[in-house]
């Protein structure tokens, strides 16, 4: 089989899920290429190394522009923070690699536009591309996806969804760069809150036209943190301002007409990684919460009242998205494996010659939700999301 | 509209719970008789006095007996403790009185095998008779009988049945009547193992053909109780023994085959009137909580796997047993509605010259079944229901 | 003891629940006034008494006019649809009666001025009045306003609240008056977002500061009502227009600080009484769903990680508000009780010459935030809510 | 870092969860060895050729003597259906080789003697040895058993387990070697019956002392298999008999008095895989359901009433066992999981040079509680576990 050489940028806690799903796709899918576990880049020389040998790759670069060169890459895998994302990505693609870019696409809209305009420079010559809103390829919410475009749900009134975790609740937990706007953009807003305006887009299969948002920010000052690394780090004694959104709250309205409420935080005490999307329509409810992730109620309008009820489908079977691959019904799977998803669709994707999704394109428009939510708690009106 | 004259026996916790039952059972259903709350009785004449003023009560006698020379009493209503049951039923209905006795329908056998034969004698010139196993009256409960009767769940192969309360965990908790073997016959077993062997009887429309049970006594002395009333009461200094089960535990074979699995205890800490009922069948399965009172979870089995689950039916709509009388769907009543219910089955009956379920004859099967769990328990054999 | 002679005017589904409440609060609870239910007042003199009959009041008025001329009549119970609100609330509290008037107070915020002016007048000699957000009442519900006031939750950051209900997804259901927008004033949000953000407040002991929302209806047109009562209705041939809102959608900023996210709909398909609050605070957490009225789930930040979580709380323990009077812990509460509950506190704040919660001035604020969410909607921009 | 080389015989489910248990483990935990997938065996060339590639193993055999003389395997991990057990783990530890075997140990009390007496005396030259009861490693199962060690349960009253599966409801569902009792030895007793003896002997520190049991097939003829693998396979036209139980059910006392019931069965329709567990103590409760494998249910008595209630303690705490290596809070951990957390302690265990547990003595044991409920279930009485 012919190899898929993949060069891994960053290695924190993306670049360990990023490289648990290149590492176990293969042995419970059948792929059309076999992902190679080749390089893994990273700036520090030492720590590349050990994280290489940890997580399993064959060699280490310290400068990602030597990726682009290496004939042994042919896909460019990106989990750094975003204000990376533009150069990198665009770059790759001009070198005829295929890319895998963390989300959200970019920090800003104008880098997410010219990414998607390299991306769809580059399809023409058959160069991929995919931005990584893993939670779509959840089992369970590939299948609500899966209702939705076969009717179960009918014509849809309400959309609402939360995103909430609650790991800065404490005044004292230390900057990282997620609270720094130069590398992350923004905070609540783009880190988890593009999750759930992505999701809500795909299952629904509709667009938002335009939102009336809120951000805000609790903590405003925060130790500086002596170390960090993935969501967790140390802190020291100098403070420092937090300069992205704690939490974000935002009303939408959907190009069909329905309204969705999003609330995407990270000071809800006591939620962990929250993601609960309910979507009302003419015909029938879907319910969703990510701590229950094997878990997608149901509910269908048609039934005789005497027993109508919510069902509890647990997405376990083989007749569900991306399950037949793995373990017997009623055996869970978890967190990482919507990353293994990824990596097969998007594999997949290349070896067919098709654009997998979500595009950038995608990636740049849940941008432009984003930069309008942003707008609109500045403006204290509703912003339509450009076309 | 003619009335139905009631004499209650007993004002405590099931005098206040039957109380309220005939005071708002003509207020929300359209009855054929109109109950009259004439006689409240009770030994302390101060007392059921008092109690007669509360609850609503015309008037009161100190002696039952007086009951069964009233022109203004047709129906008696006995909720004093199990061992004074066979003595007042049996008076009751010779002499010409309707009696809804409360469960356990007695404290012994023979003692039940009398009062069904009374009750079966009475019946025979239109006298009725029911003993009060309430929680069939919960429309969820209601529902799952139906379900079962409509052929949903199919050939039954399980049930397991749980009653699960705390309130004697604390080694300190004072000795009431219902530890004392003289006043309640039994422990856990009579008193809510009852409600269990009744409700998965009448779900299922099966019997329990045999038992293996075994009886437990965790804690086997106890604070001698100053005063009580209800399940409370407060501690004196003295002590002496618990003559009753803590906890009772059994397995069951139901006549049709399937196998059944039982626990009542007062000992499941943090489970305060957790009556938990699960039926499998070759069609479906249903799933009750009575913390969850309003609610029935149902599988069907002919669903395509792909939709397939448990639906949490809120069994508040207008179609499910009892709830047209009451508020709109997703109003929820609560522990006390079933006793309204209960009410008004009986007074259906009464008019409709019809014998009411469940009648003396099931009170006695039960009880037998009950029995039979106290010796196995103490042959360590199984043990046959007596048909 | 003192009579309170009650004068209620209306007996659909309110004075349903209103006379289920004056009929048992004394069963259960030790008054100081004894509520006498006097007079049922309603314009069709064949069906008051028919009405009166059922629920079991003494008398008839078919001109709410008399109630006020009657010496019997201590407090007018004002179960009506809100355009009638403000006329006999004034004129009863003129006339020297206590008033309890069903929510929302009233159909505009002038109207509600004006009650809320009266009722501040007739505090000054005695007279009480109180609006009926009978929520306030539910266990769980008093629990948390308790939980918070005892800074269990500390700092709130986030409330979150969900009125959920699905009784006009069908296009074909009927015109009632609560879609015509001279009787009720507002649909989903007059009629259950006002409950919410009562709650809301009440719950937090803060107050709406500012909204941004959006109402939409989603069905334009529907069959005119050939009769109706309650939540329901049989449909005739004629169409006519839909006036008040499907759905209302909002966000809004608390006096402190919190940020709000609400939605109010009558098109949540399968949800049938759904209202959801969560709150976050910096100490912890509380979430509650009437559909599980009878829990709370609390979270307390102050744990070790090992053993924190949200605690299903289940509010039927003696210590818990209200329950001490009814059943042991387990026997769970309906809907009903909270206004049983409502009855009990303004009998008590009658007697002790207190003013009871909520007051007209409260509810006026709630008009005031429910107008400011409409203007909101129309202008596309934040409103504040005046003082 | 010296490897430790791994020769895994067997290759259908249980195969491949431990293949990327070894494949894994590495990657998230800090092993004092290095496991190198060297050898798959099995007995169709072919088969397990193709097998090896799919799972990552480096080289294969066919006969597992073989595997007895290679030097690059020192641990051999038998995952063959259990009639082959004895003879392959007690020829592996006489060669010197440690030895994982899937449960249940064997299928009969003598072969698990048999093994249990090689593993003593392995074990005296550094050999060690261990069964496969998998779920002792999911983290919320490893904190329950934590927090019982701490005293925060008391003193144990009432054990009840149930693991429920529907996978032959179907009476058309072929025959497997799972249903084959010269293969399998006993039906839902041994699969699954015994993870449950195995997981509350493990919660509770305490082991069953006696049983009354009662096993039960439902389906007693069904189409023979034209082929299978794992838990699936087609029907063919010839019939069968099935010659092990559908469901088991018991009673069981435990050495510190504790009651427990027990349930295994596999007829349990719309239950996938549903191993349910509750401990109610003196001082508190624990709870749960592998269906929502990330949770523990805790109920702490010492609370005050106000505010106690069960805690949902989501177990993906880095405080939590096992959870550190793994991602942030909130993000799920699956079933596959605890076979990882089962190669990481083994490997741990054989490089300190520590006998692992469980042991072949806990097999064992669990093989004659499973023993004893089968003799129970003939003799129709109790049965003592033998020490």
């Amino acid at each position: 089989m012919t190899n898929l050489g993949i060069g891994l940028i960053g290695y924190a806690f993306m670049g360990a899920a990023h490289s648990q799903a290149w590492r176990n796709a293969p042995r419970f899918f059948d792929l059309p290429l076999d992902p190679a576990m080749n390089v893994l880049c990273g700036r520090n020389a030492e720590a590349v190394q050990q994280a290489a040998k940890k997580l399993g790759w064959n060699e280490t670069e310290t400068d990602w522009r030597n990726l682009l060169q290496r004939d042994d890459v042919q896909l460019i895998d990106i989990c750094t923070p975003g204000d990376s994302h533009a150069e990198i990505a665009i770059a790759a693609l001009e070198a005829g690699k295929h890319v895998l870019c963390e989300k959200p696409l970019a920090n800003t809209v104008p880098e997410a536009e010219a990414m998607a305009a390299a991306a769809a420079k580059a399809a023409a010559s058959g160069i991929r591309s995919m931005v990584g809103f893993t939670y779509r390829r959840v089992p369970a919410i590939a299948l609500a996806r899966q209702l939705v475009a076969e009717g179960k749900v009918g014509t849809i009134r309400h959309v609402r969804a939360q995103y909430l975790q609650d790991w800065i609740v404490d005044p004292e937990a230390p900057l990282s760069w997620r609270l720094d706007k130069e590398k992350a953009g923004s905070g609540a807003l783009g880190d988890i809150g593009a999750h759930i305006v992505d999701l809500t887009q795909y299952i629904t299969g509709n667009r938002i036209a335009e939102v009336s948002g809120q951000l805000e920010t609790f903590v405003k000052e925060r130790p500086v943190a002596a170390s960090h690394s993935g969501l967790s780090g140390e802190a020291g004694t100098e403070r420092g301002p937090v300069t992205v959104d704690d939490a974000a709250i935002f009303l939408a309205r959907f190009t069909d007409g329905a309204l969705g409420v999003f609330e995407a935080t990270r000071f809800a005490t006591g939620r962990k990684n929250a993601i609960r999307i309910e979507i009302n329509g003419s015909n029938g409810s879907l319910a969703f919460d990510f701590e229950d992730m094997n878990l997608l109620h149901y509910y269908d309008a048609t039934e005789p009242a005497e027993t109508a009820g919510f069902r509890r489908i647990l997405a376990t079977e083989p007749v569900h998205p991306y399950v037949a691959a793995w373990w017997p019904p009623g055996h869970l799977l978890g967190y990482e494996h919507g990353f293994t998803h990824q990596a097969v669709d998007l594999v997949n994707a290349i070896a067919e010659g098709k654009d997998p999704a979500p595009s950038f394109a995608d990636g740049l428009q849940v941008q432009r939700v984003l930069a309008a939510v942003e707008d609109s708690s500045t403006s204290r009106q509703w912003q339509e999301i450009p076309e």
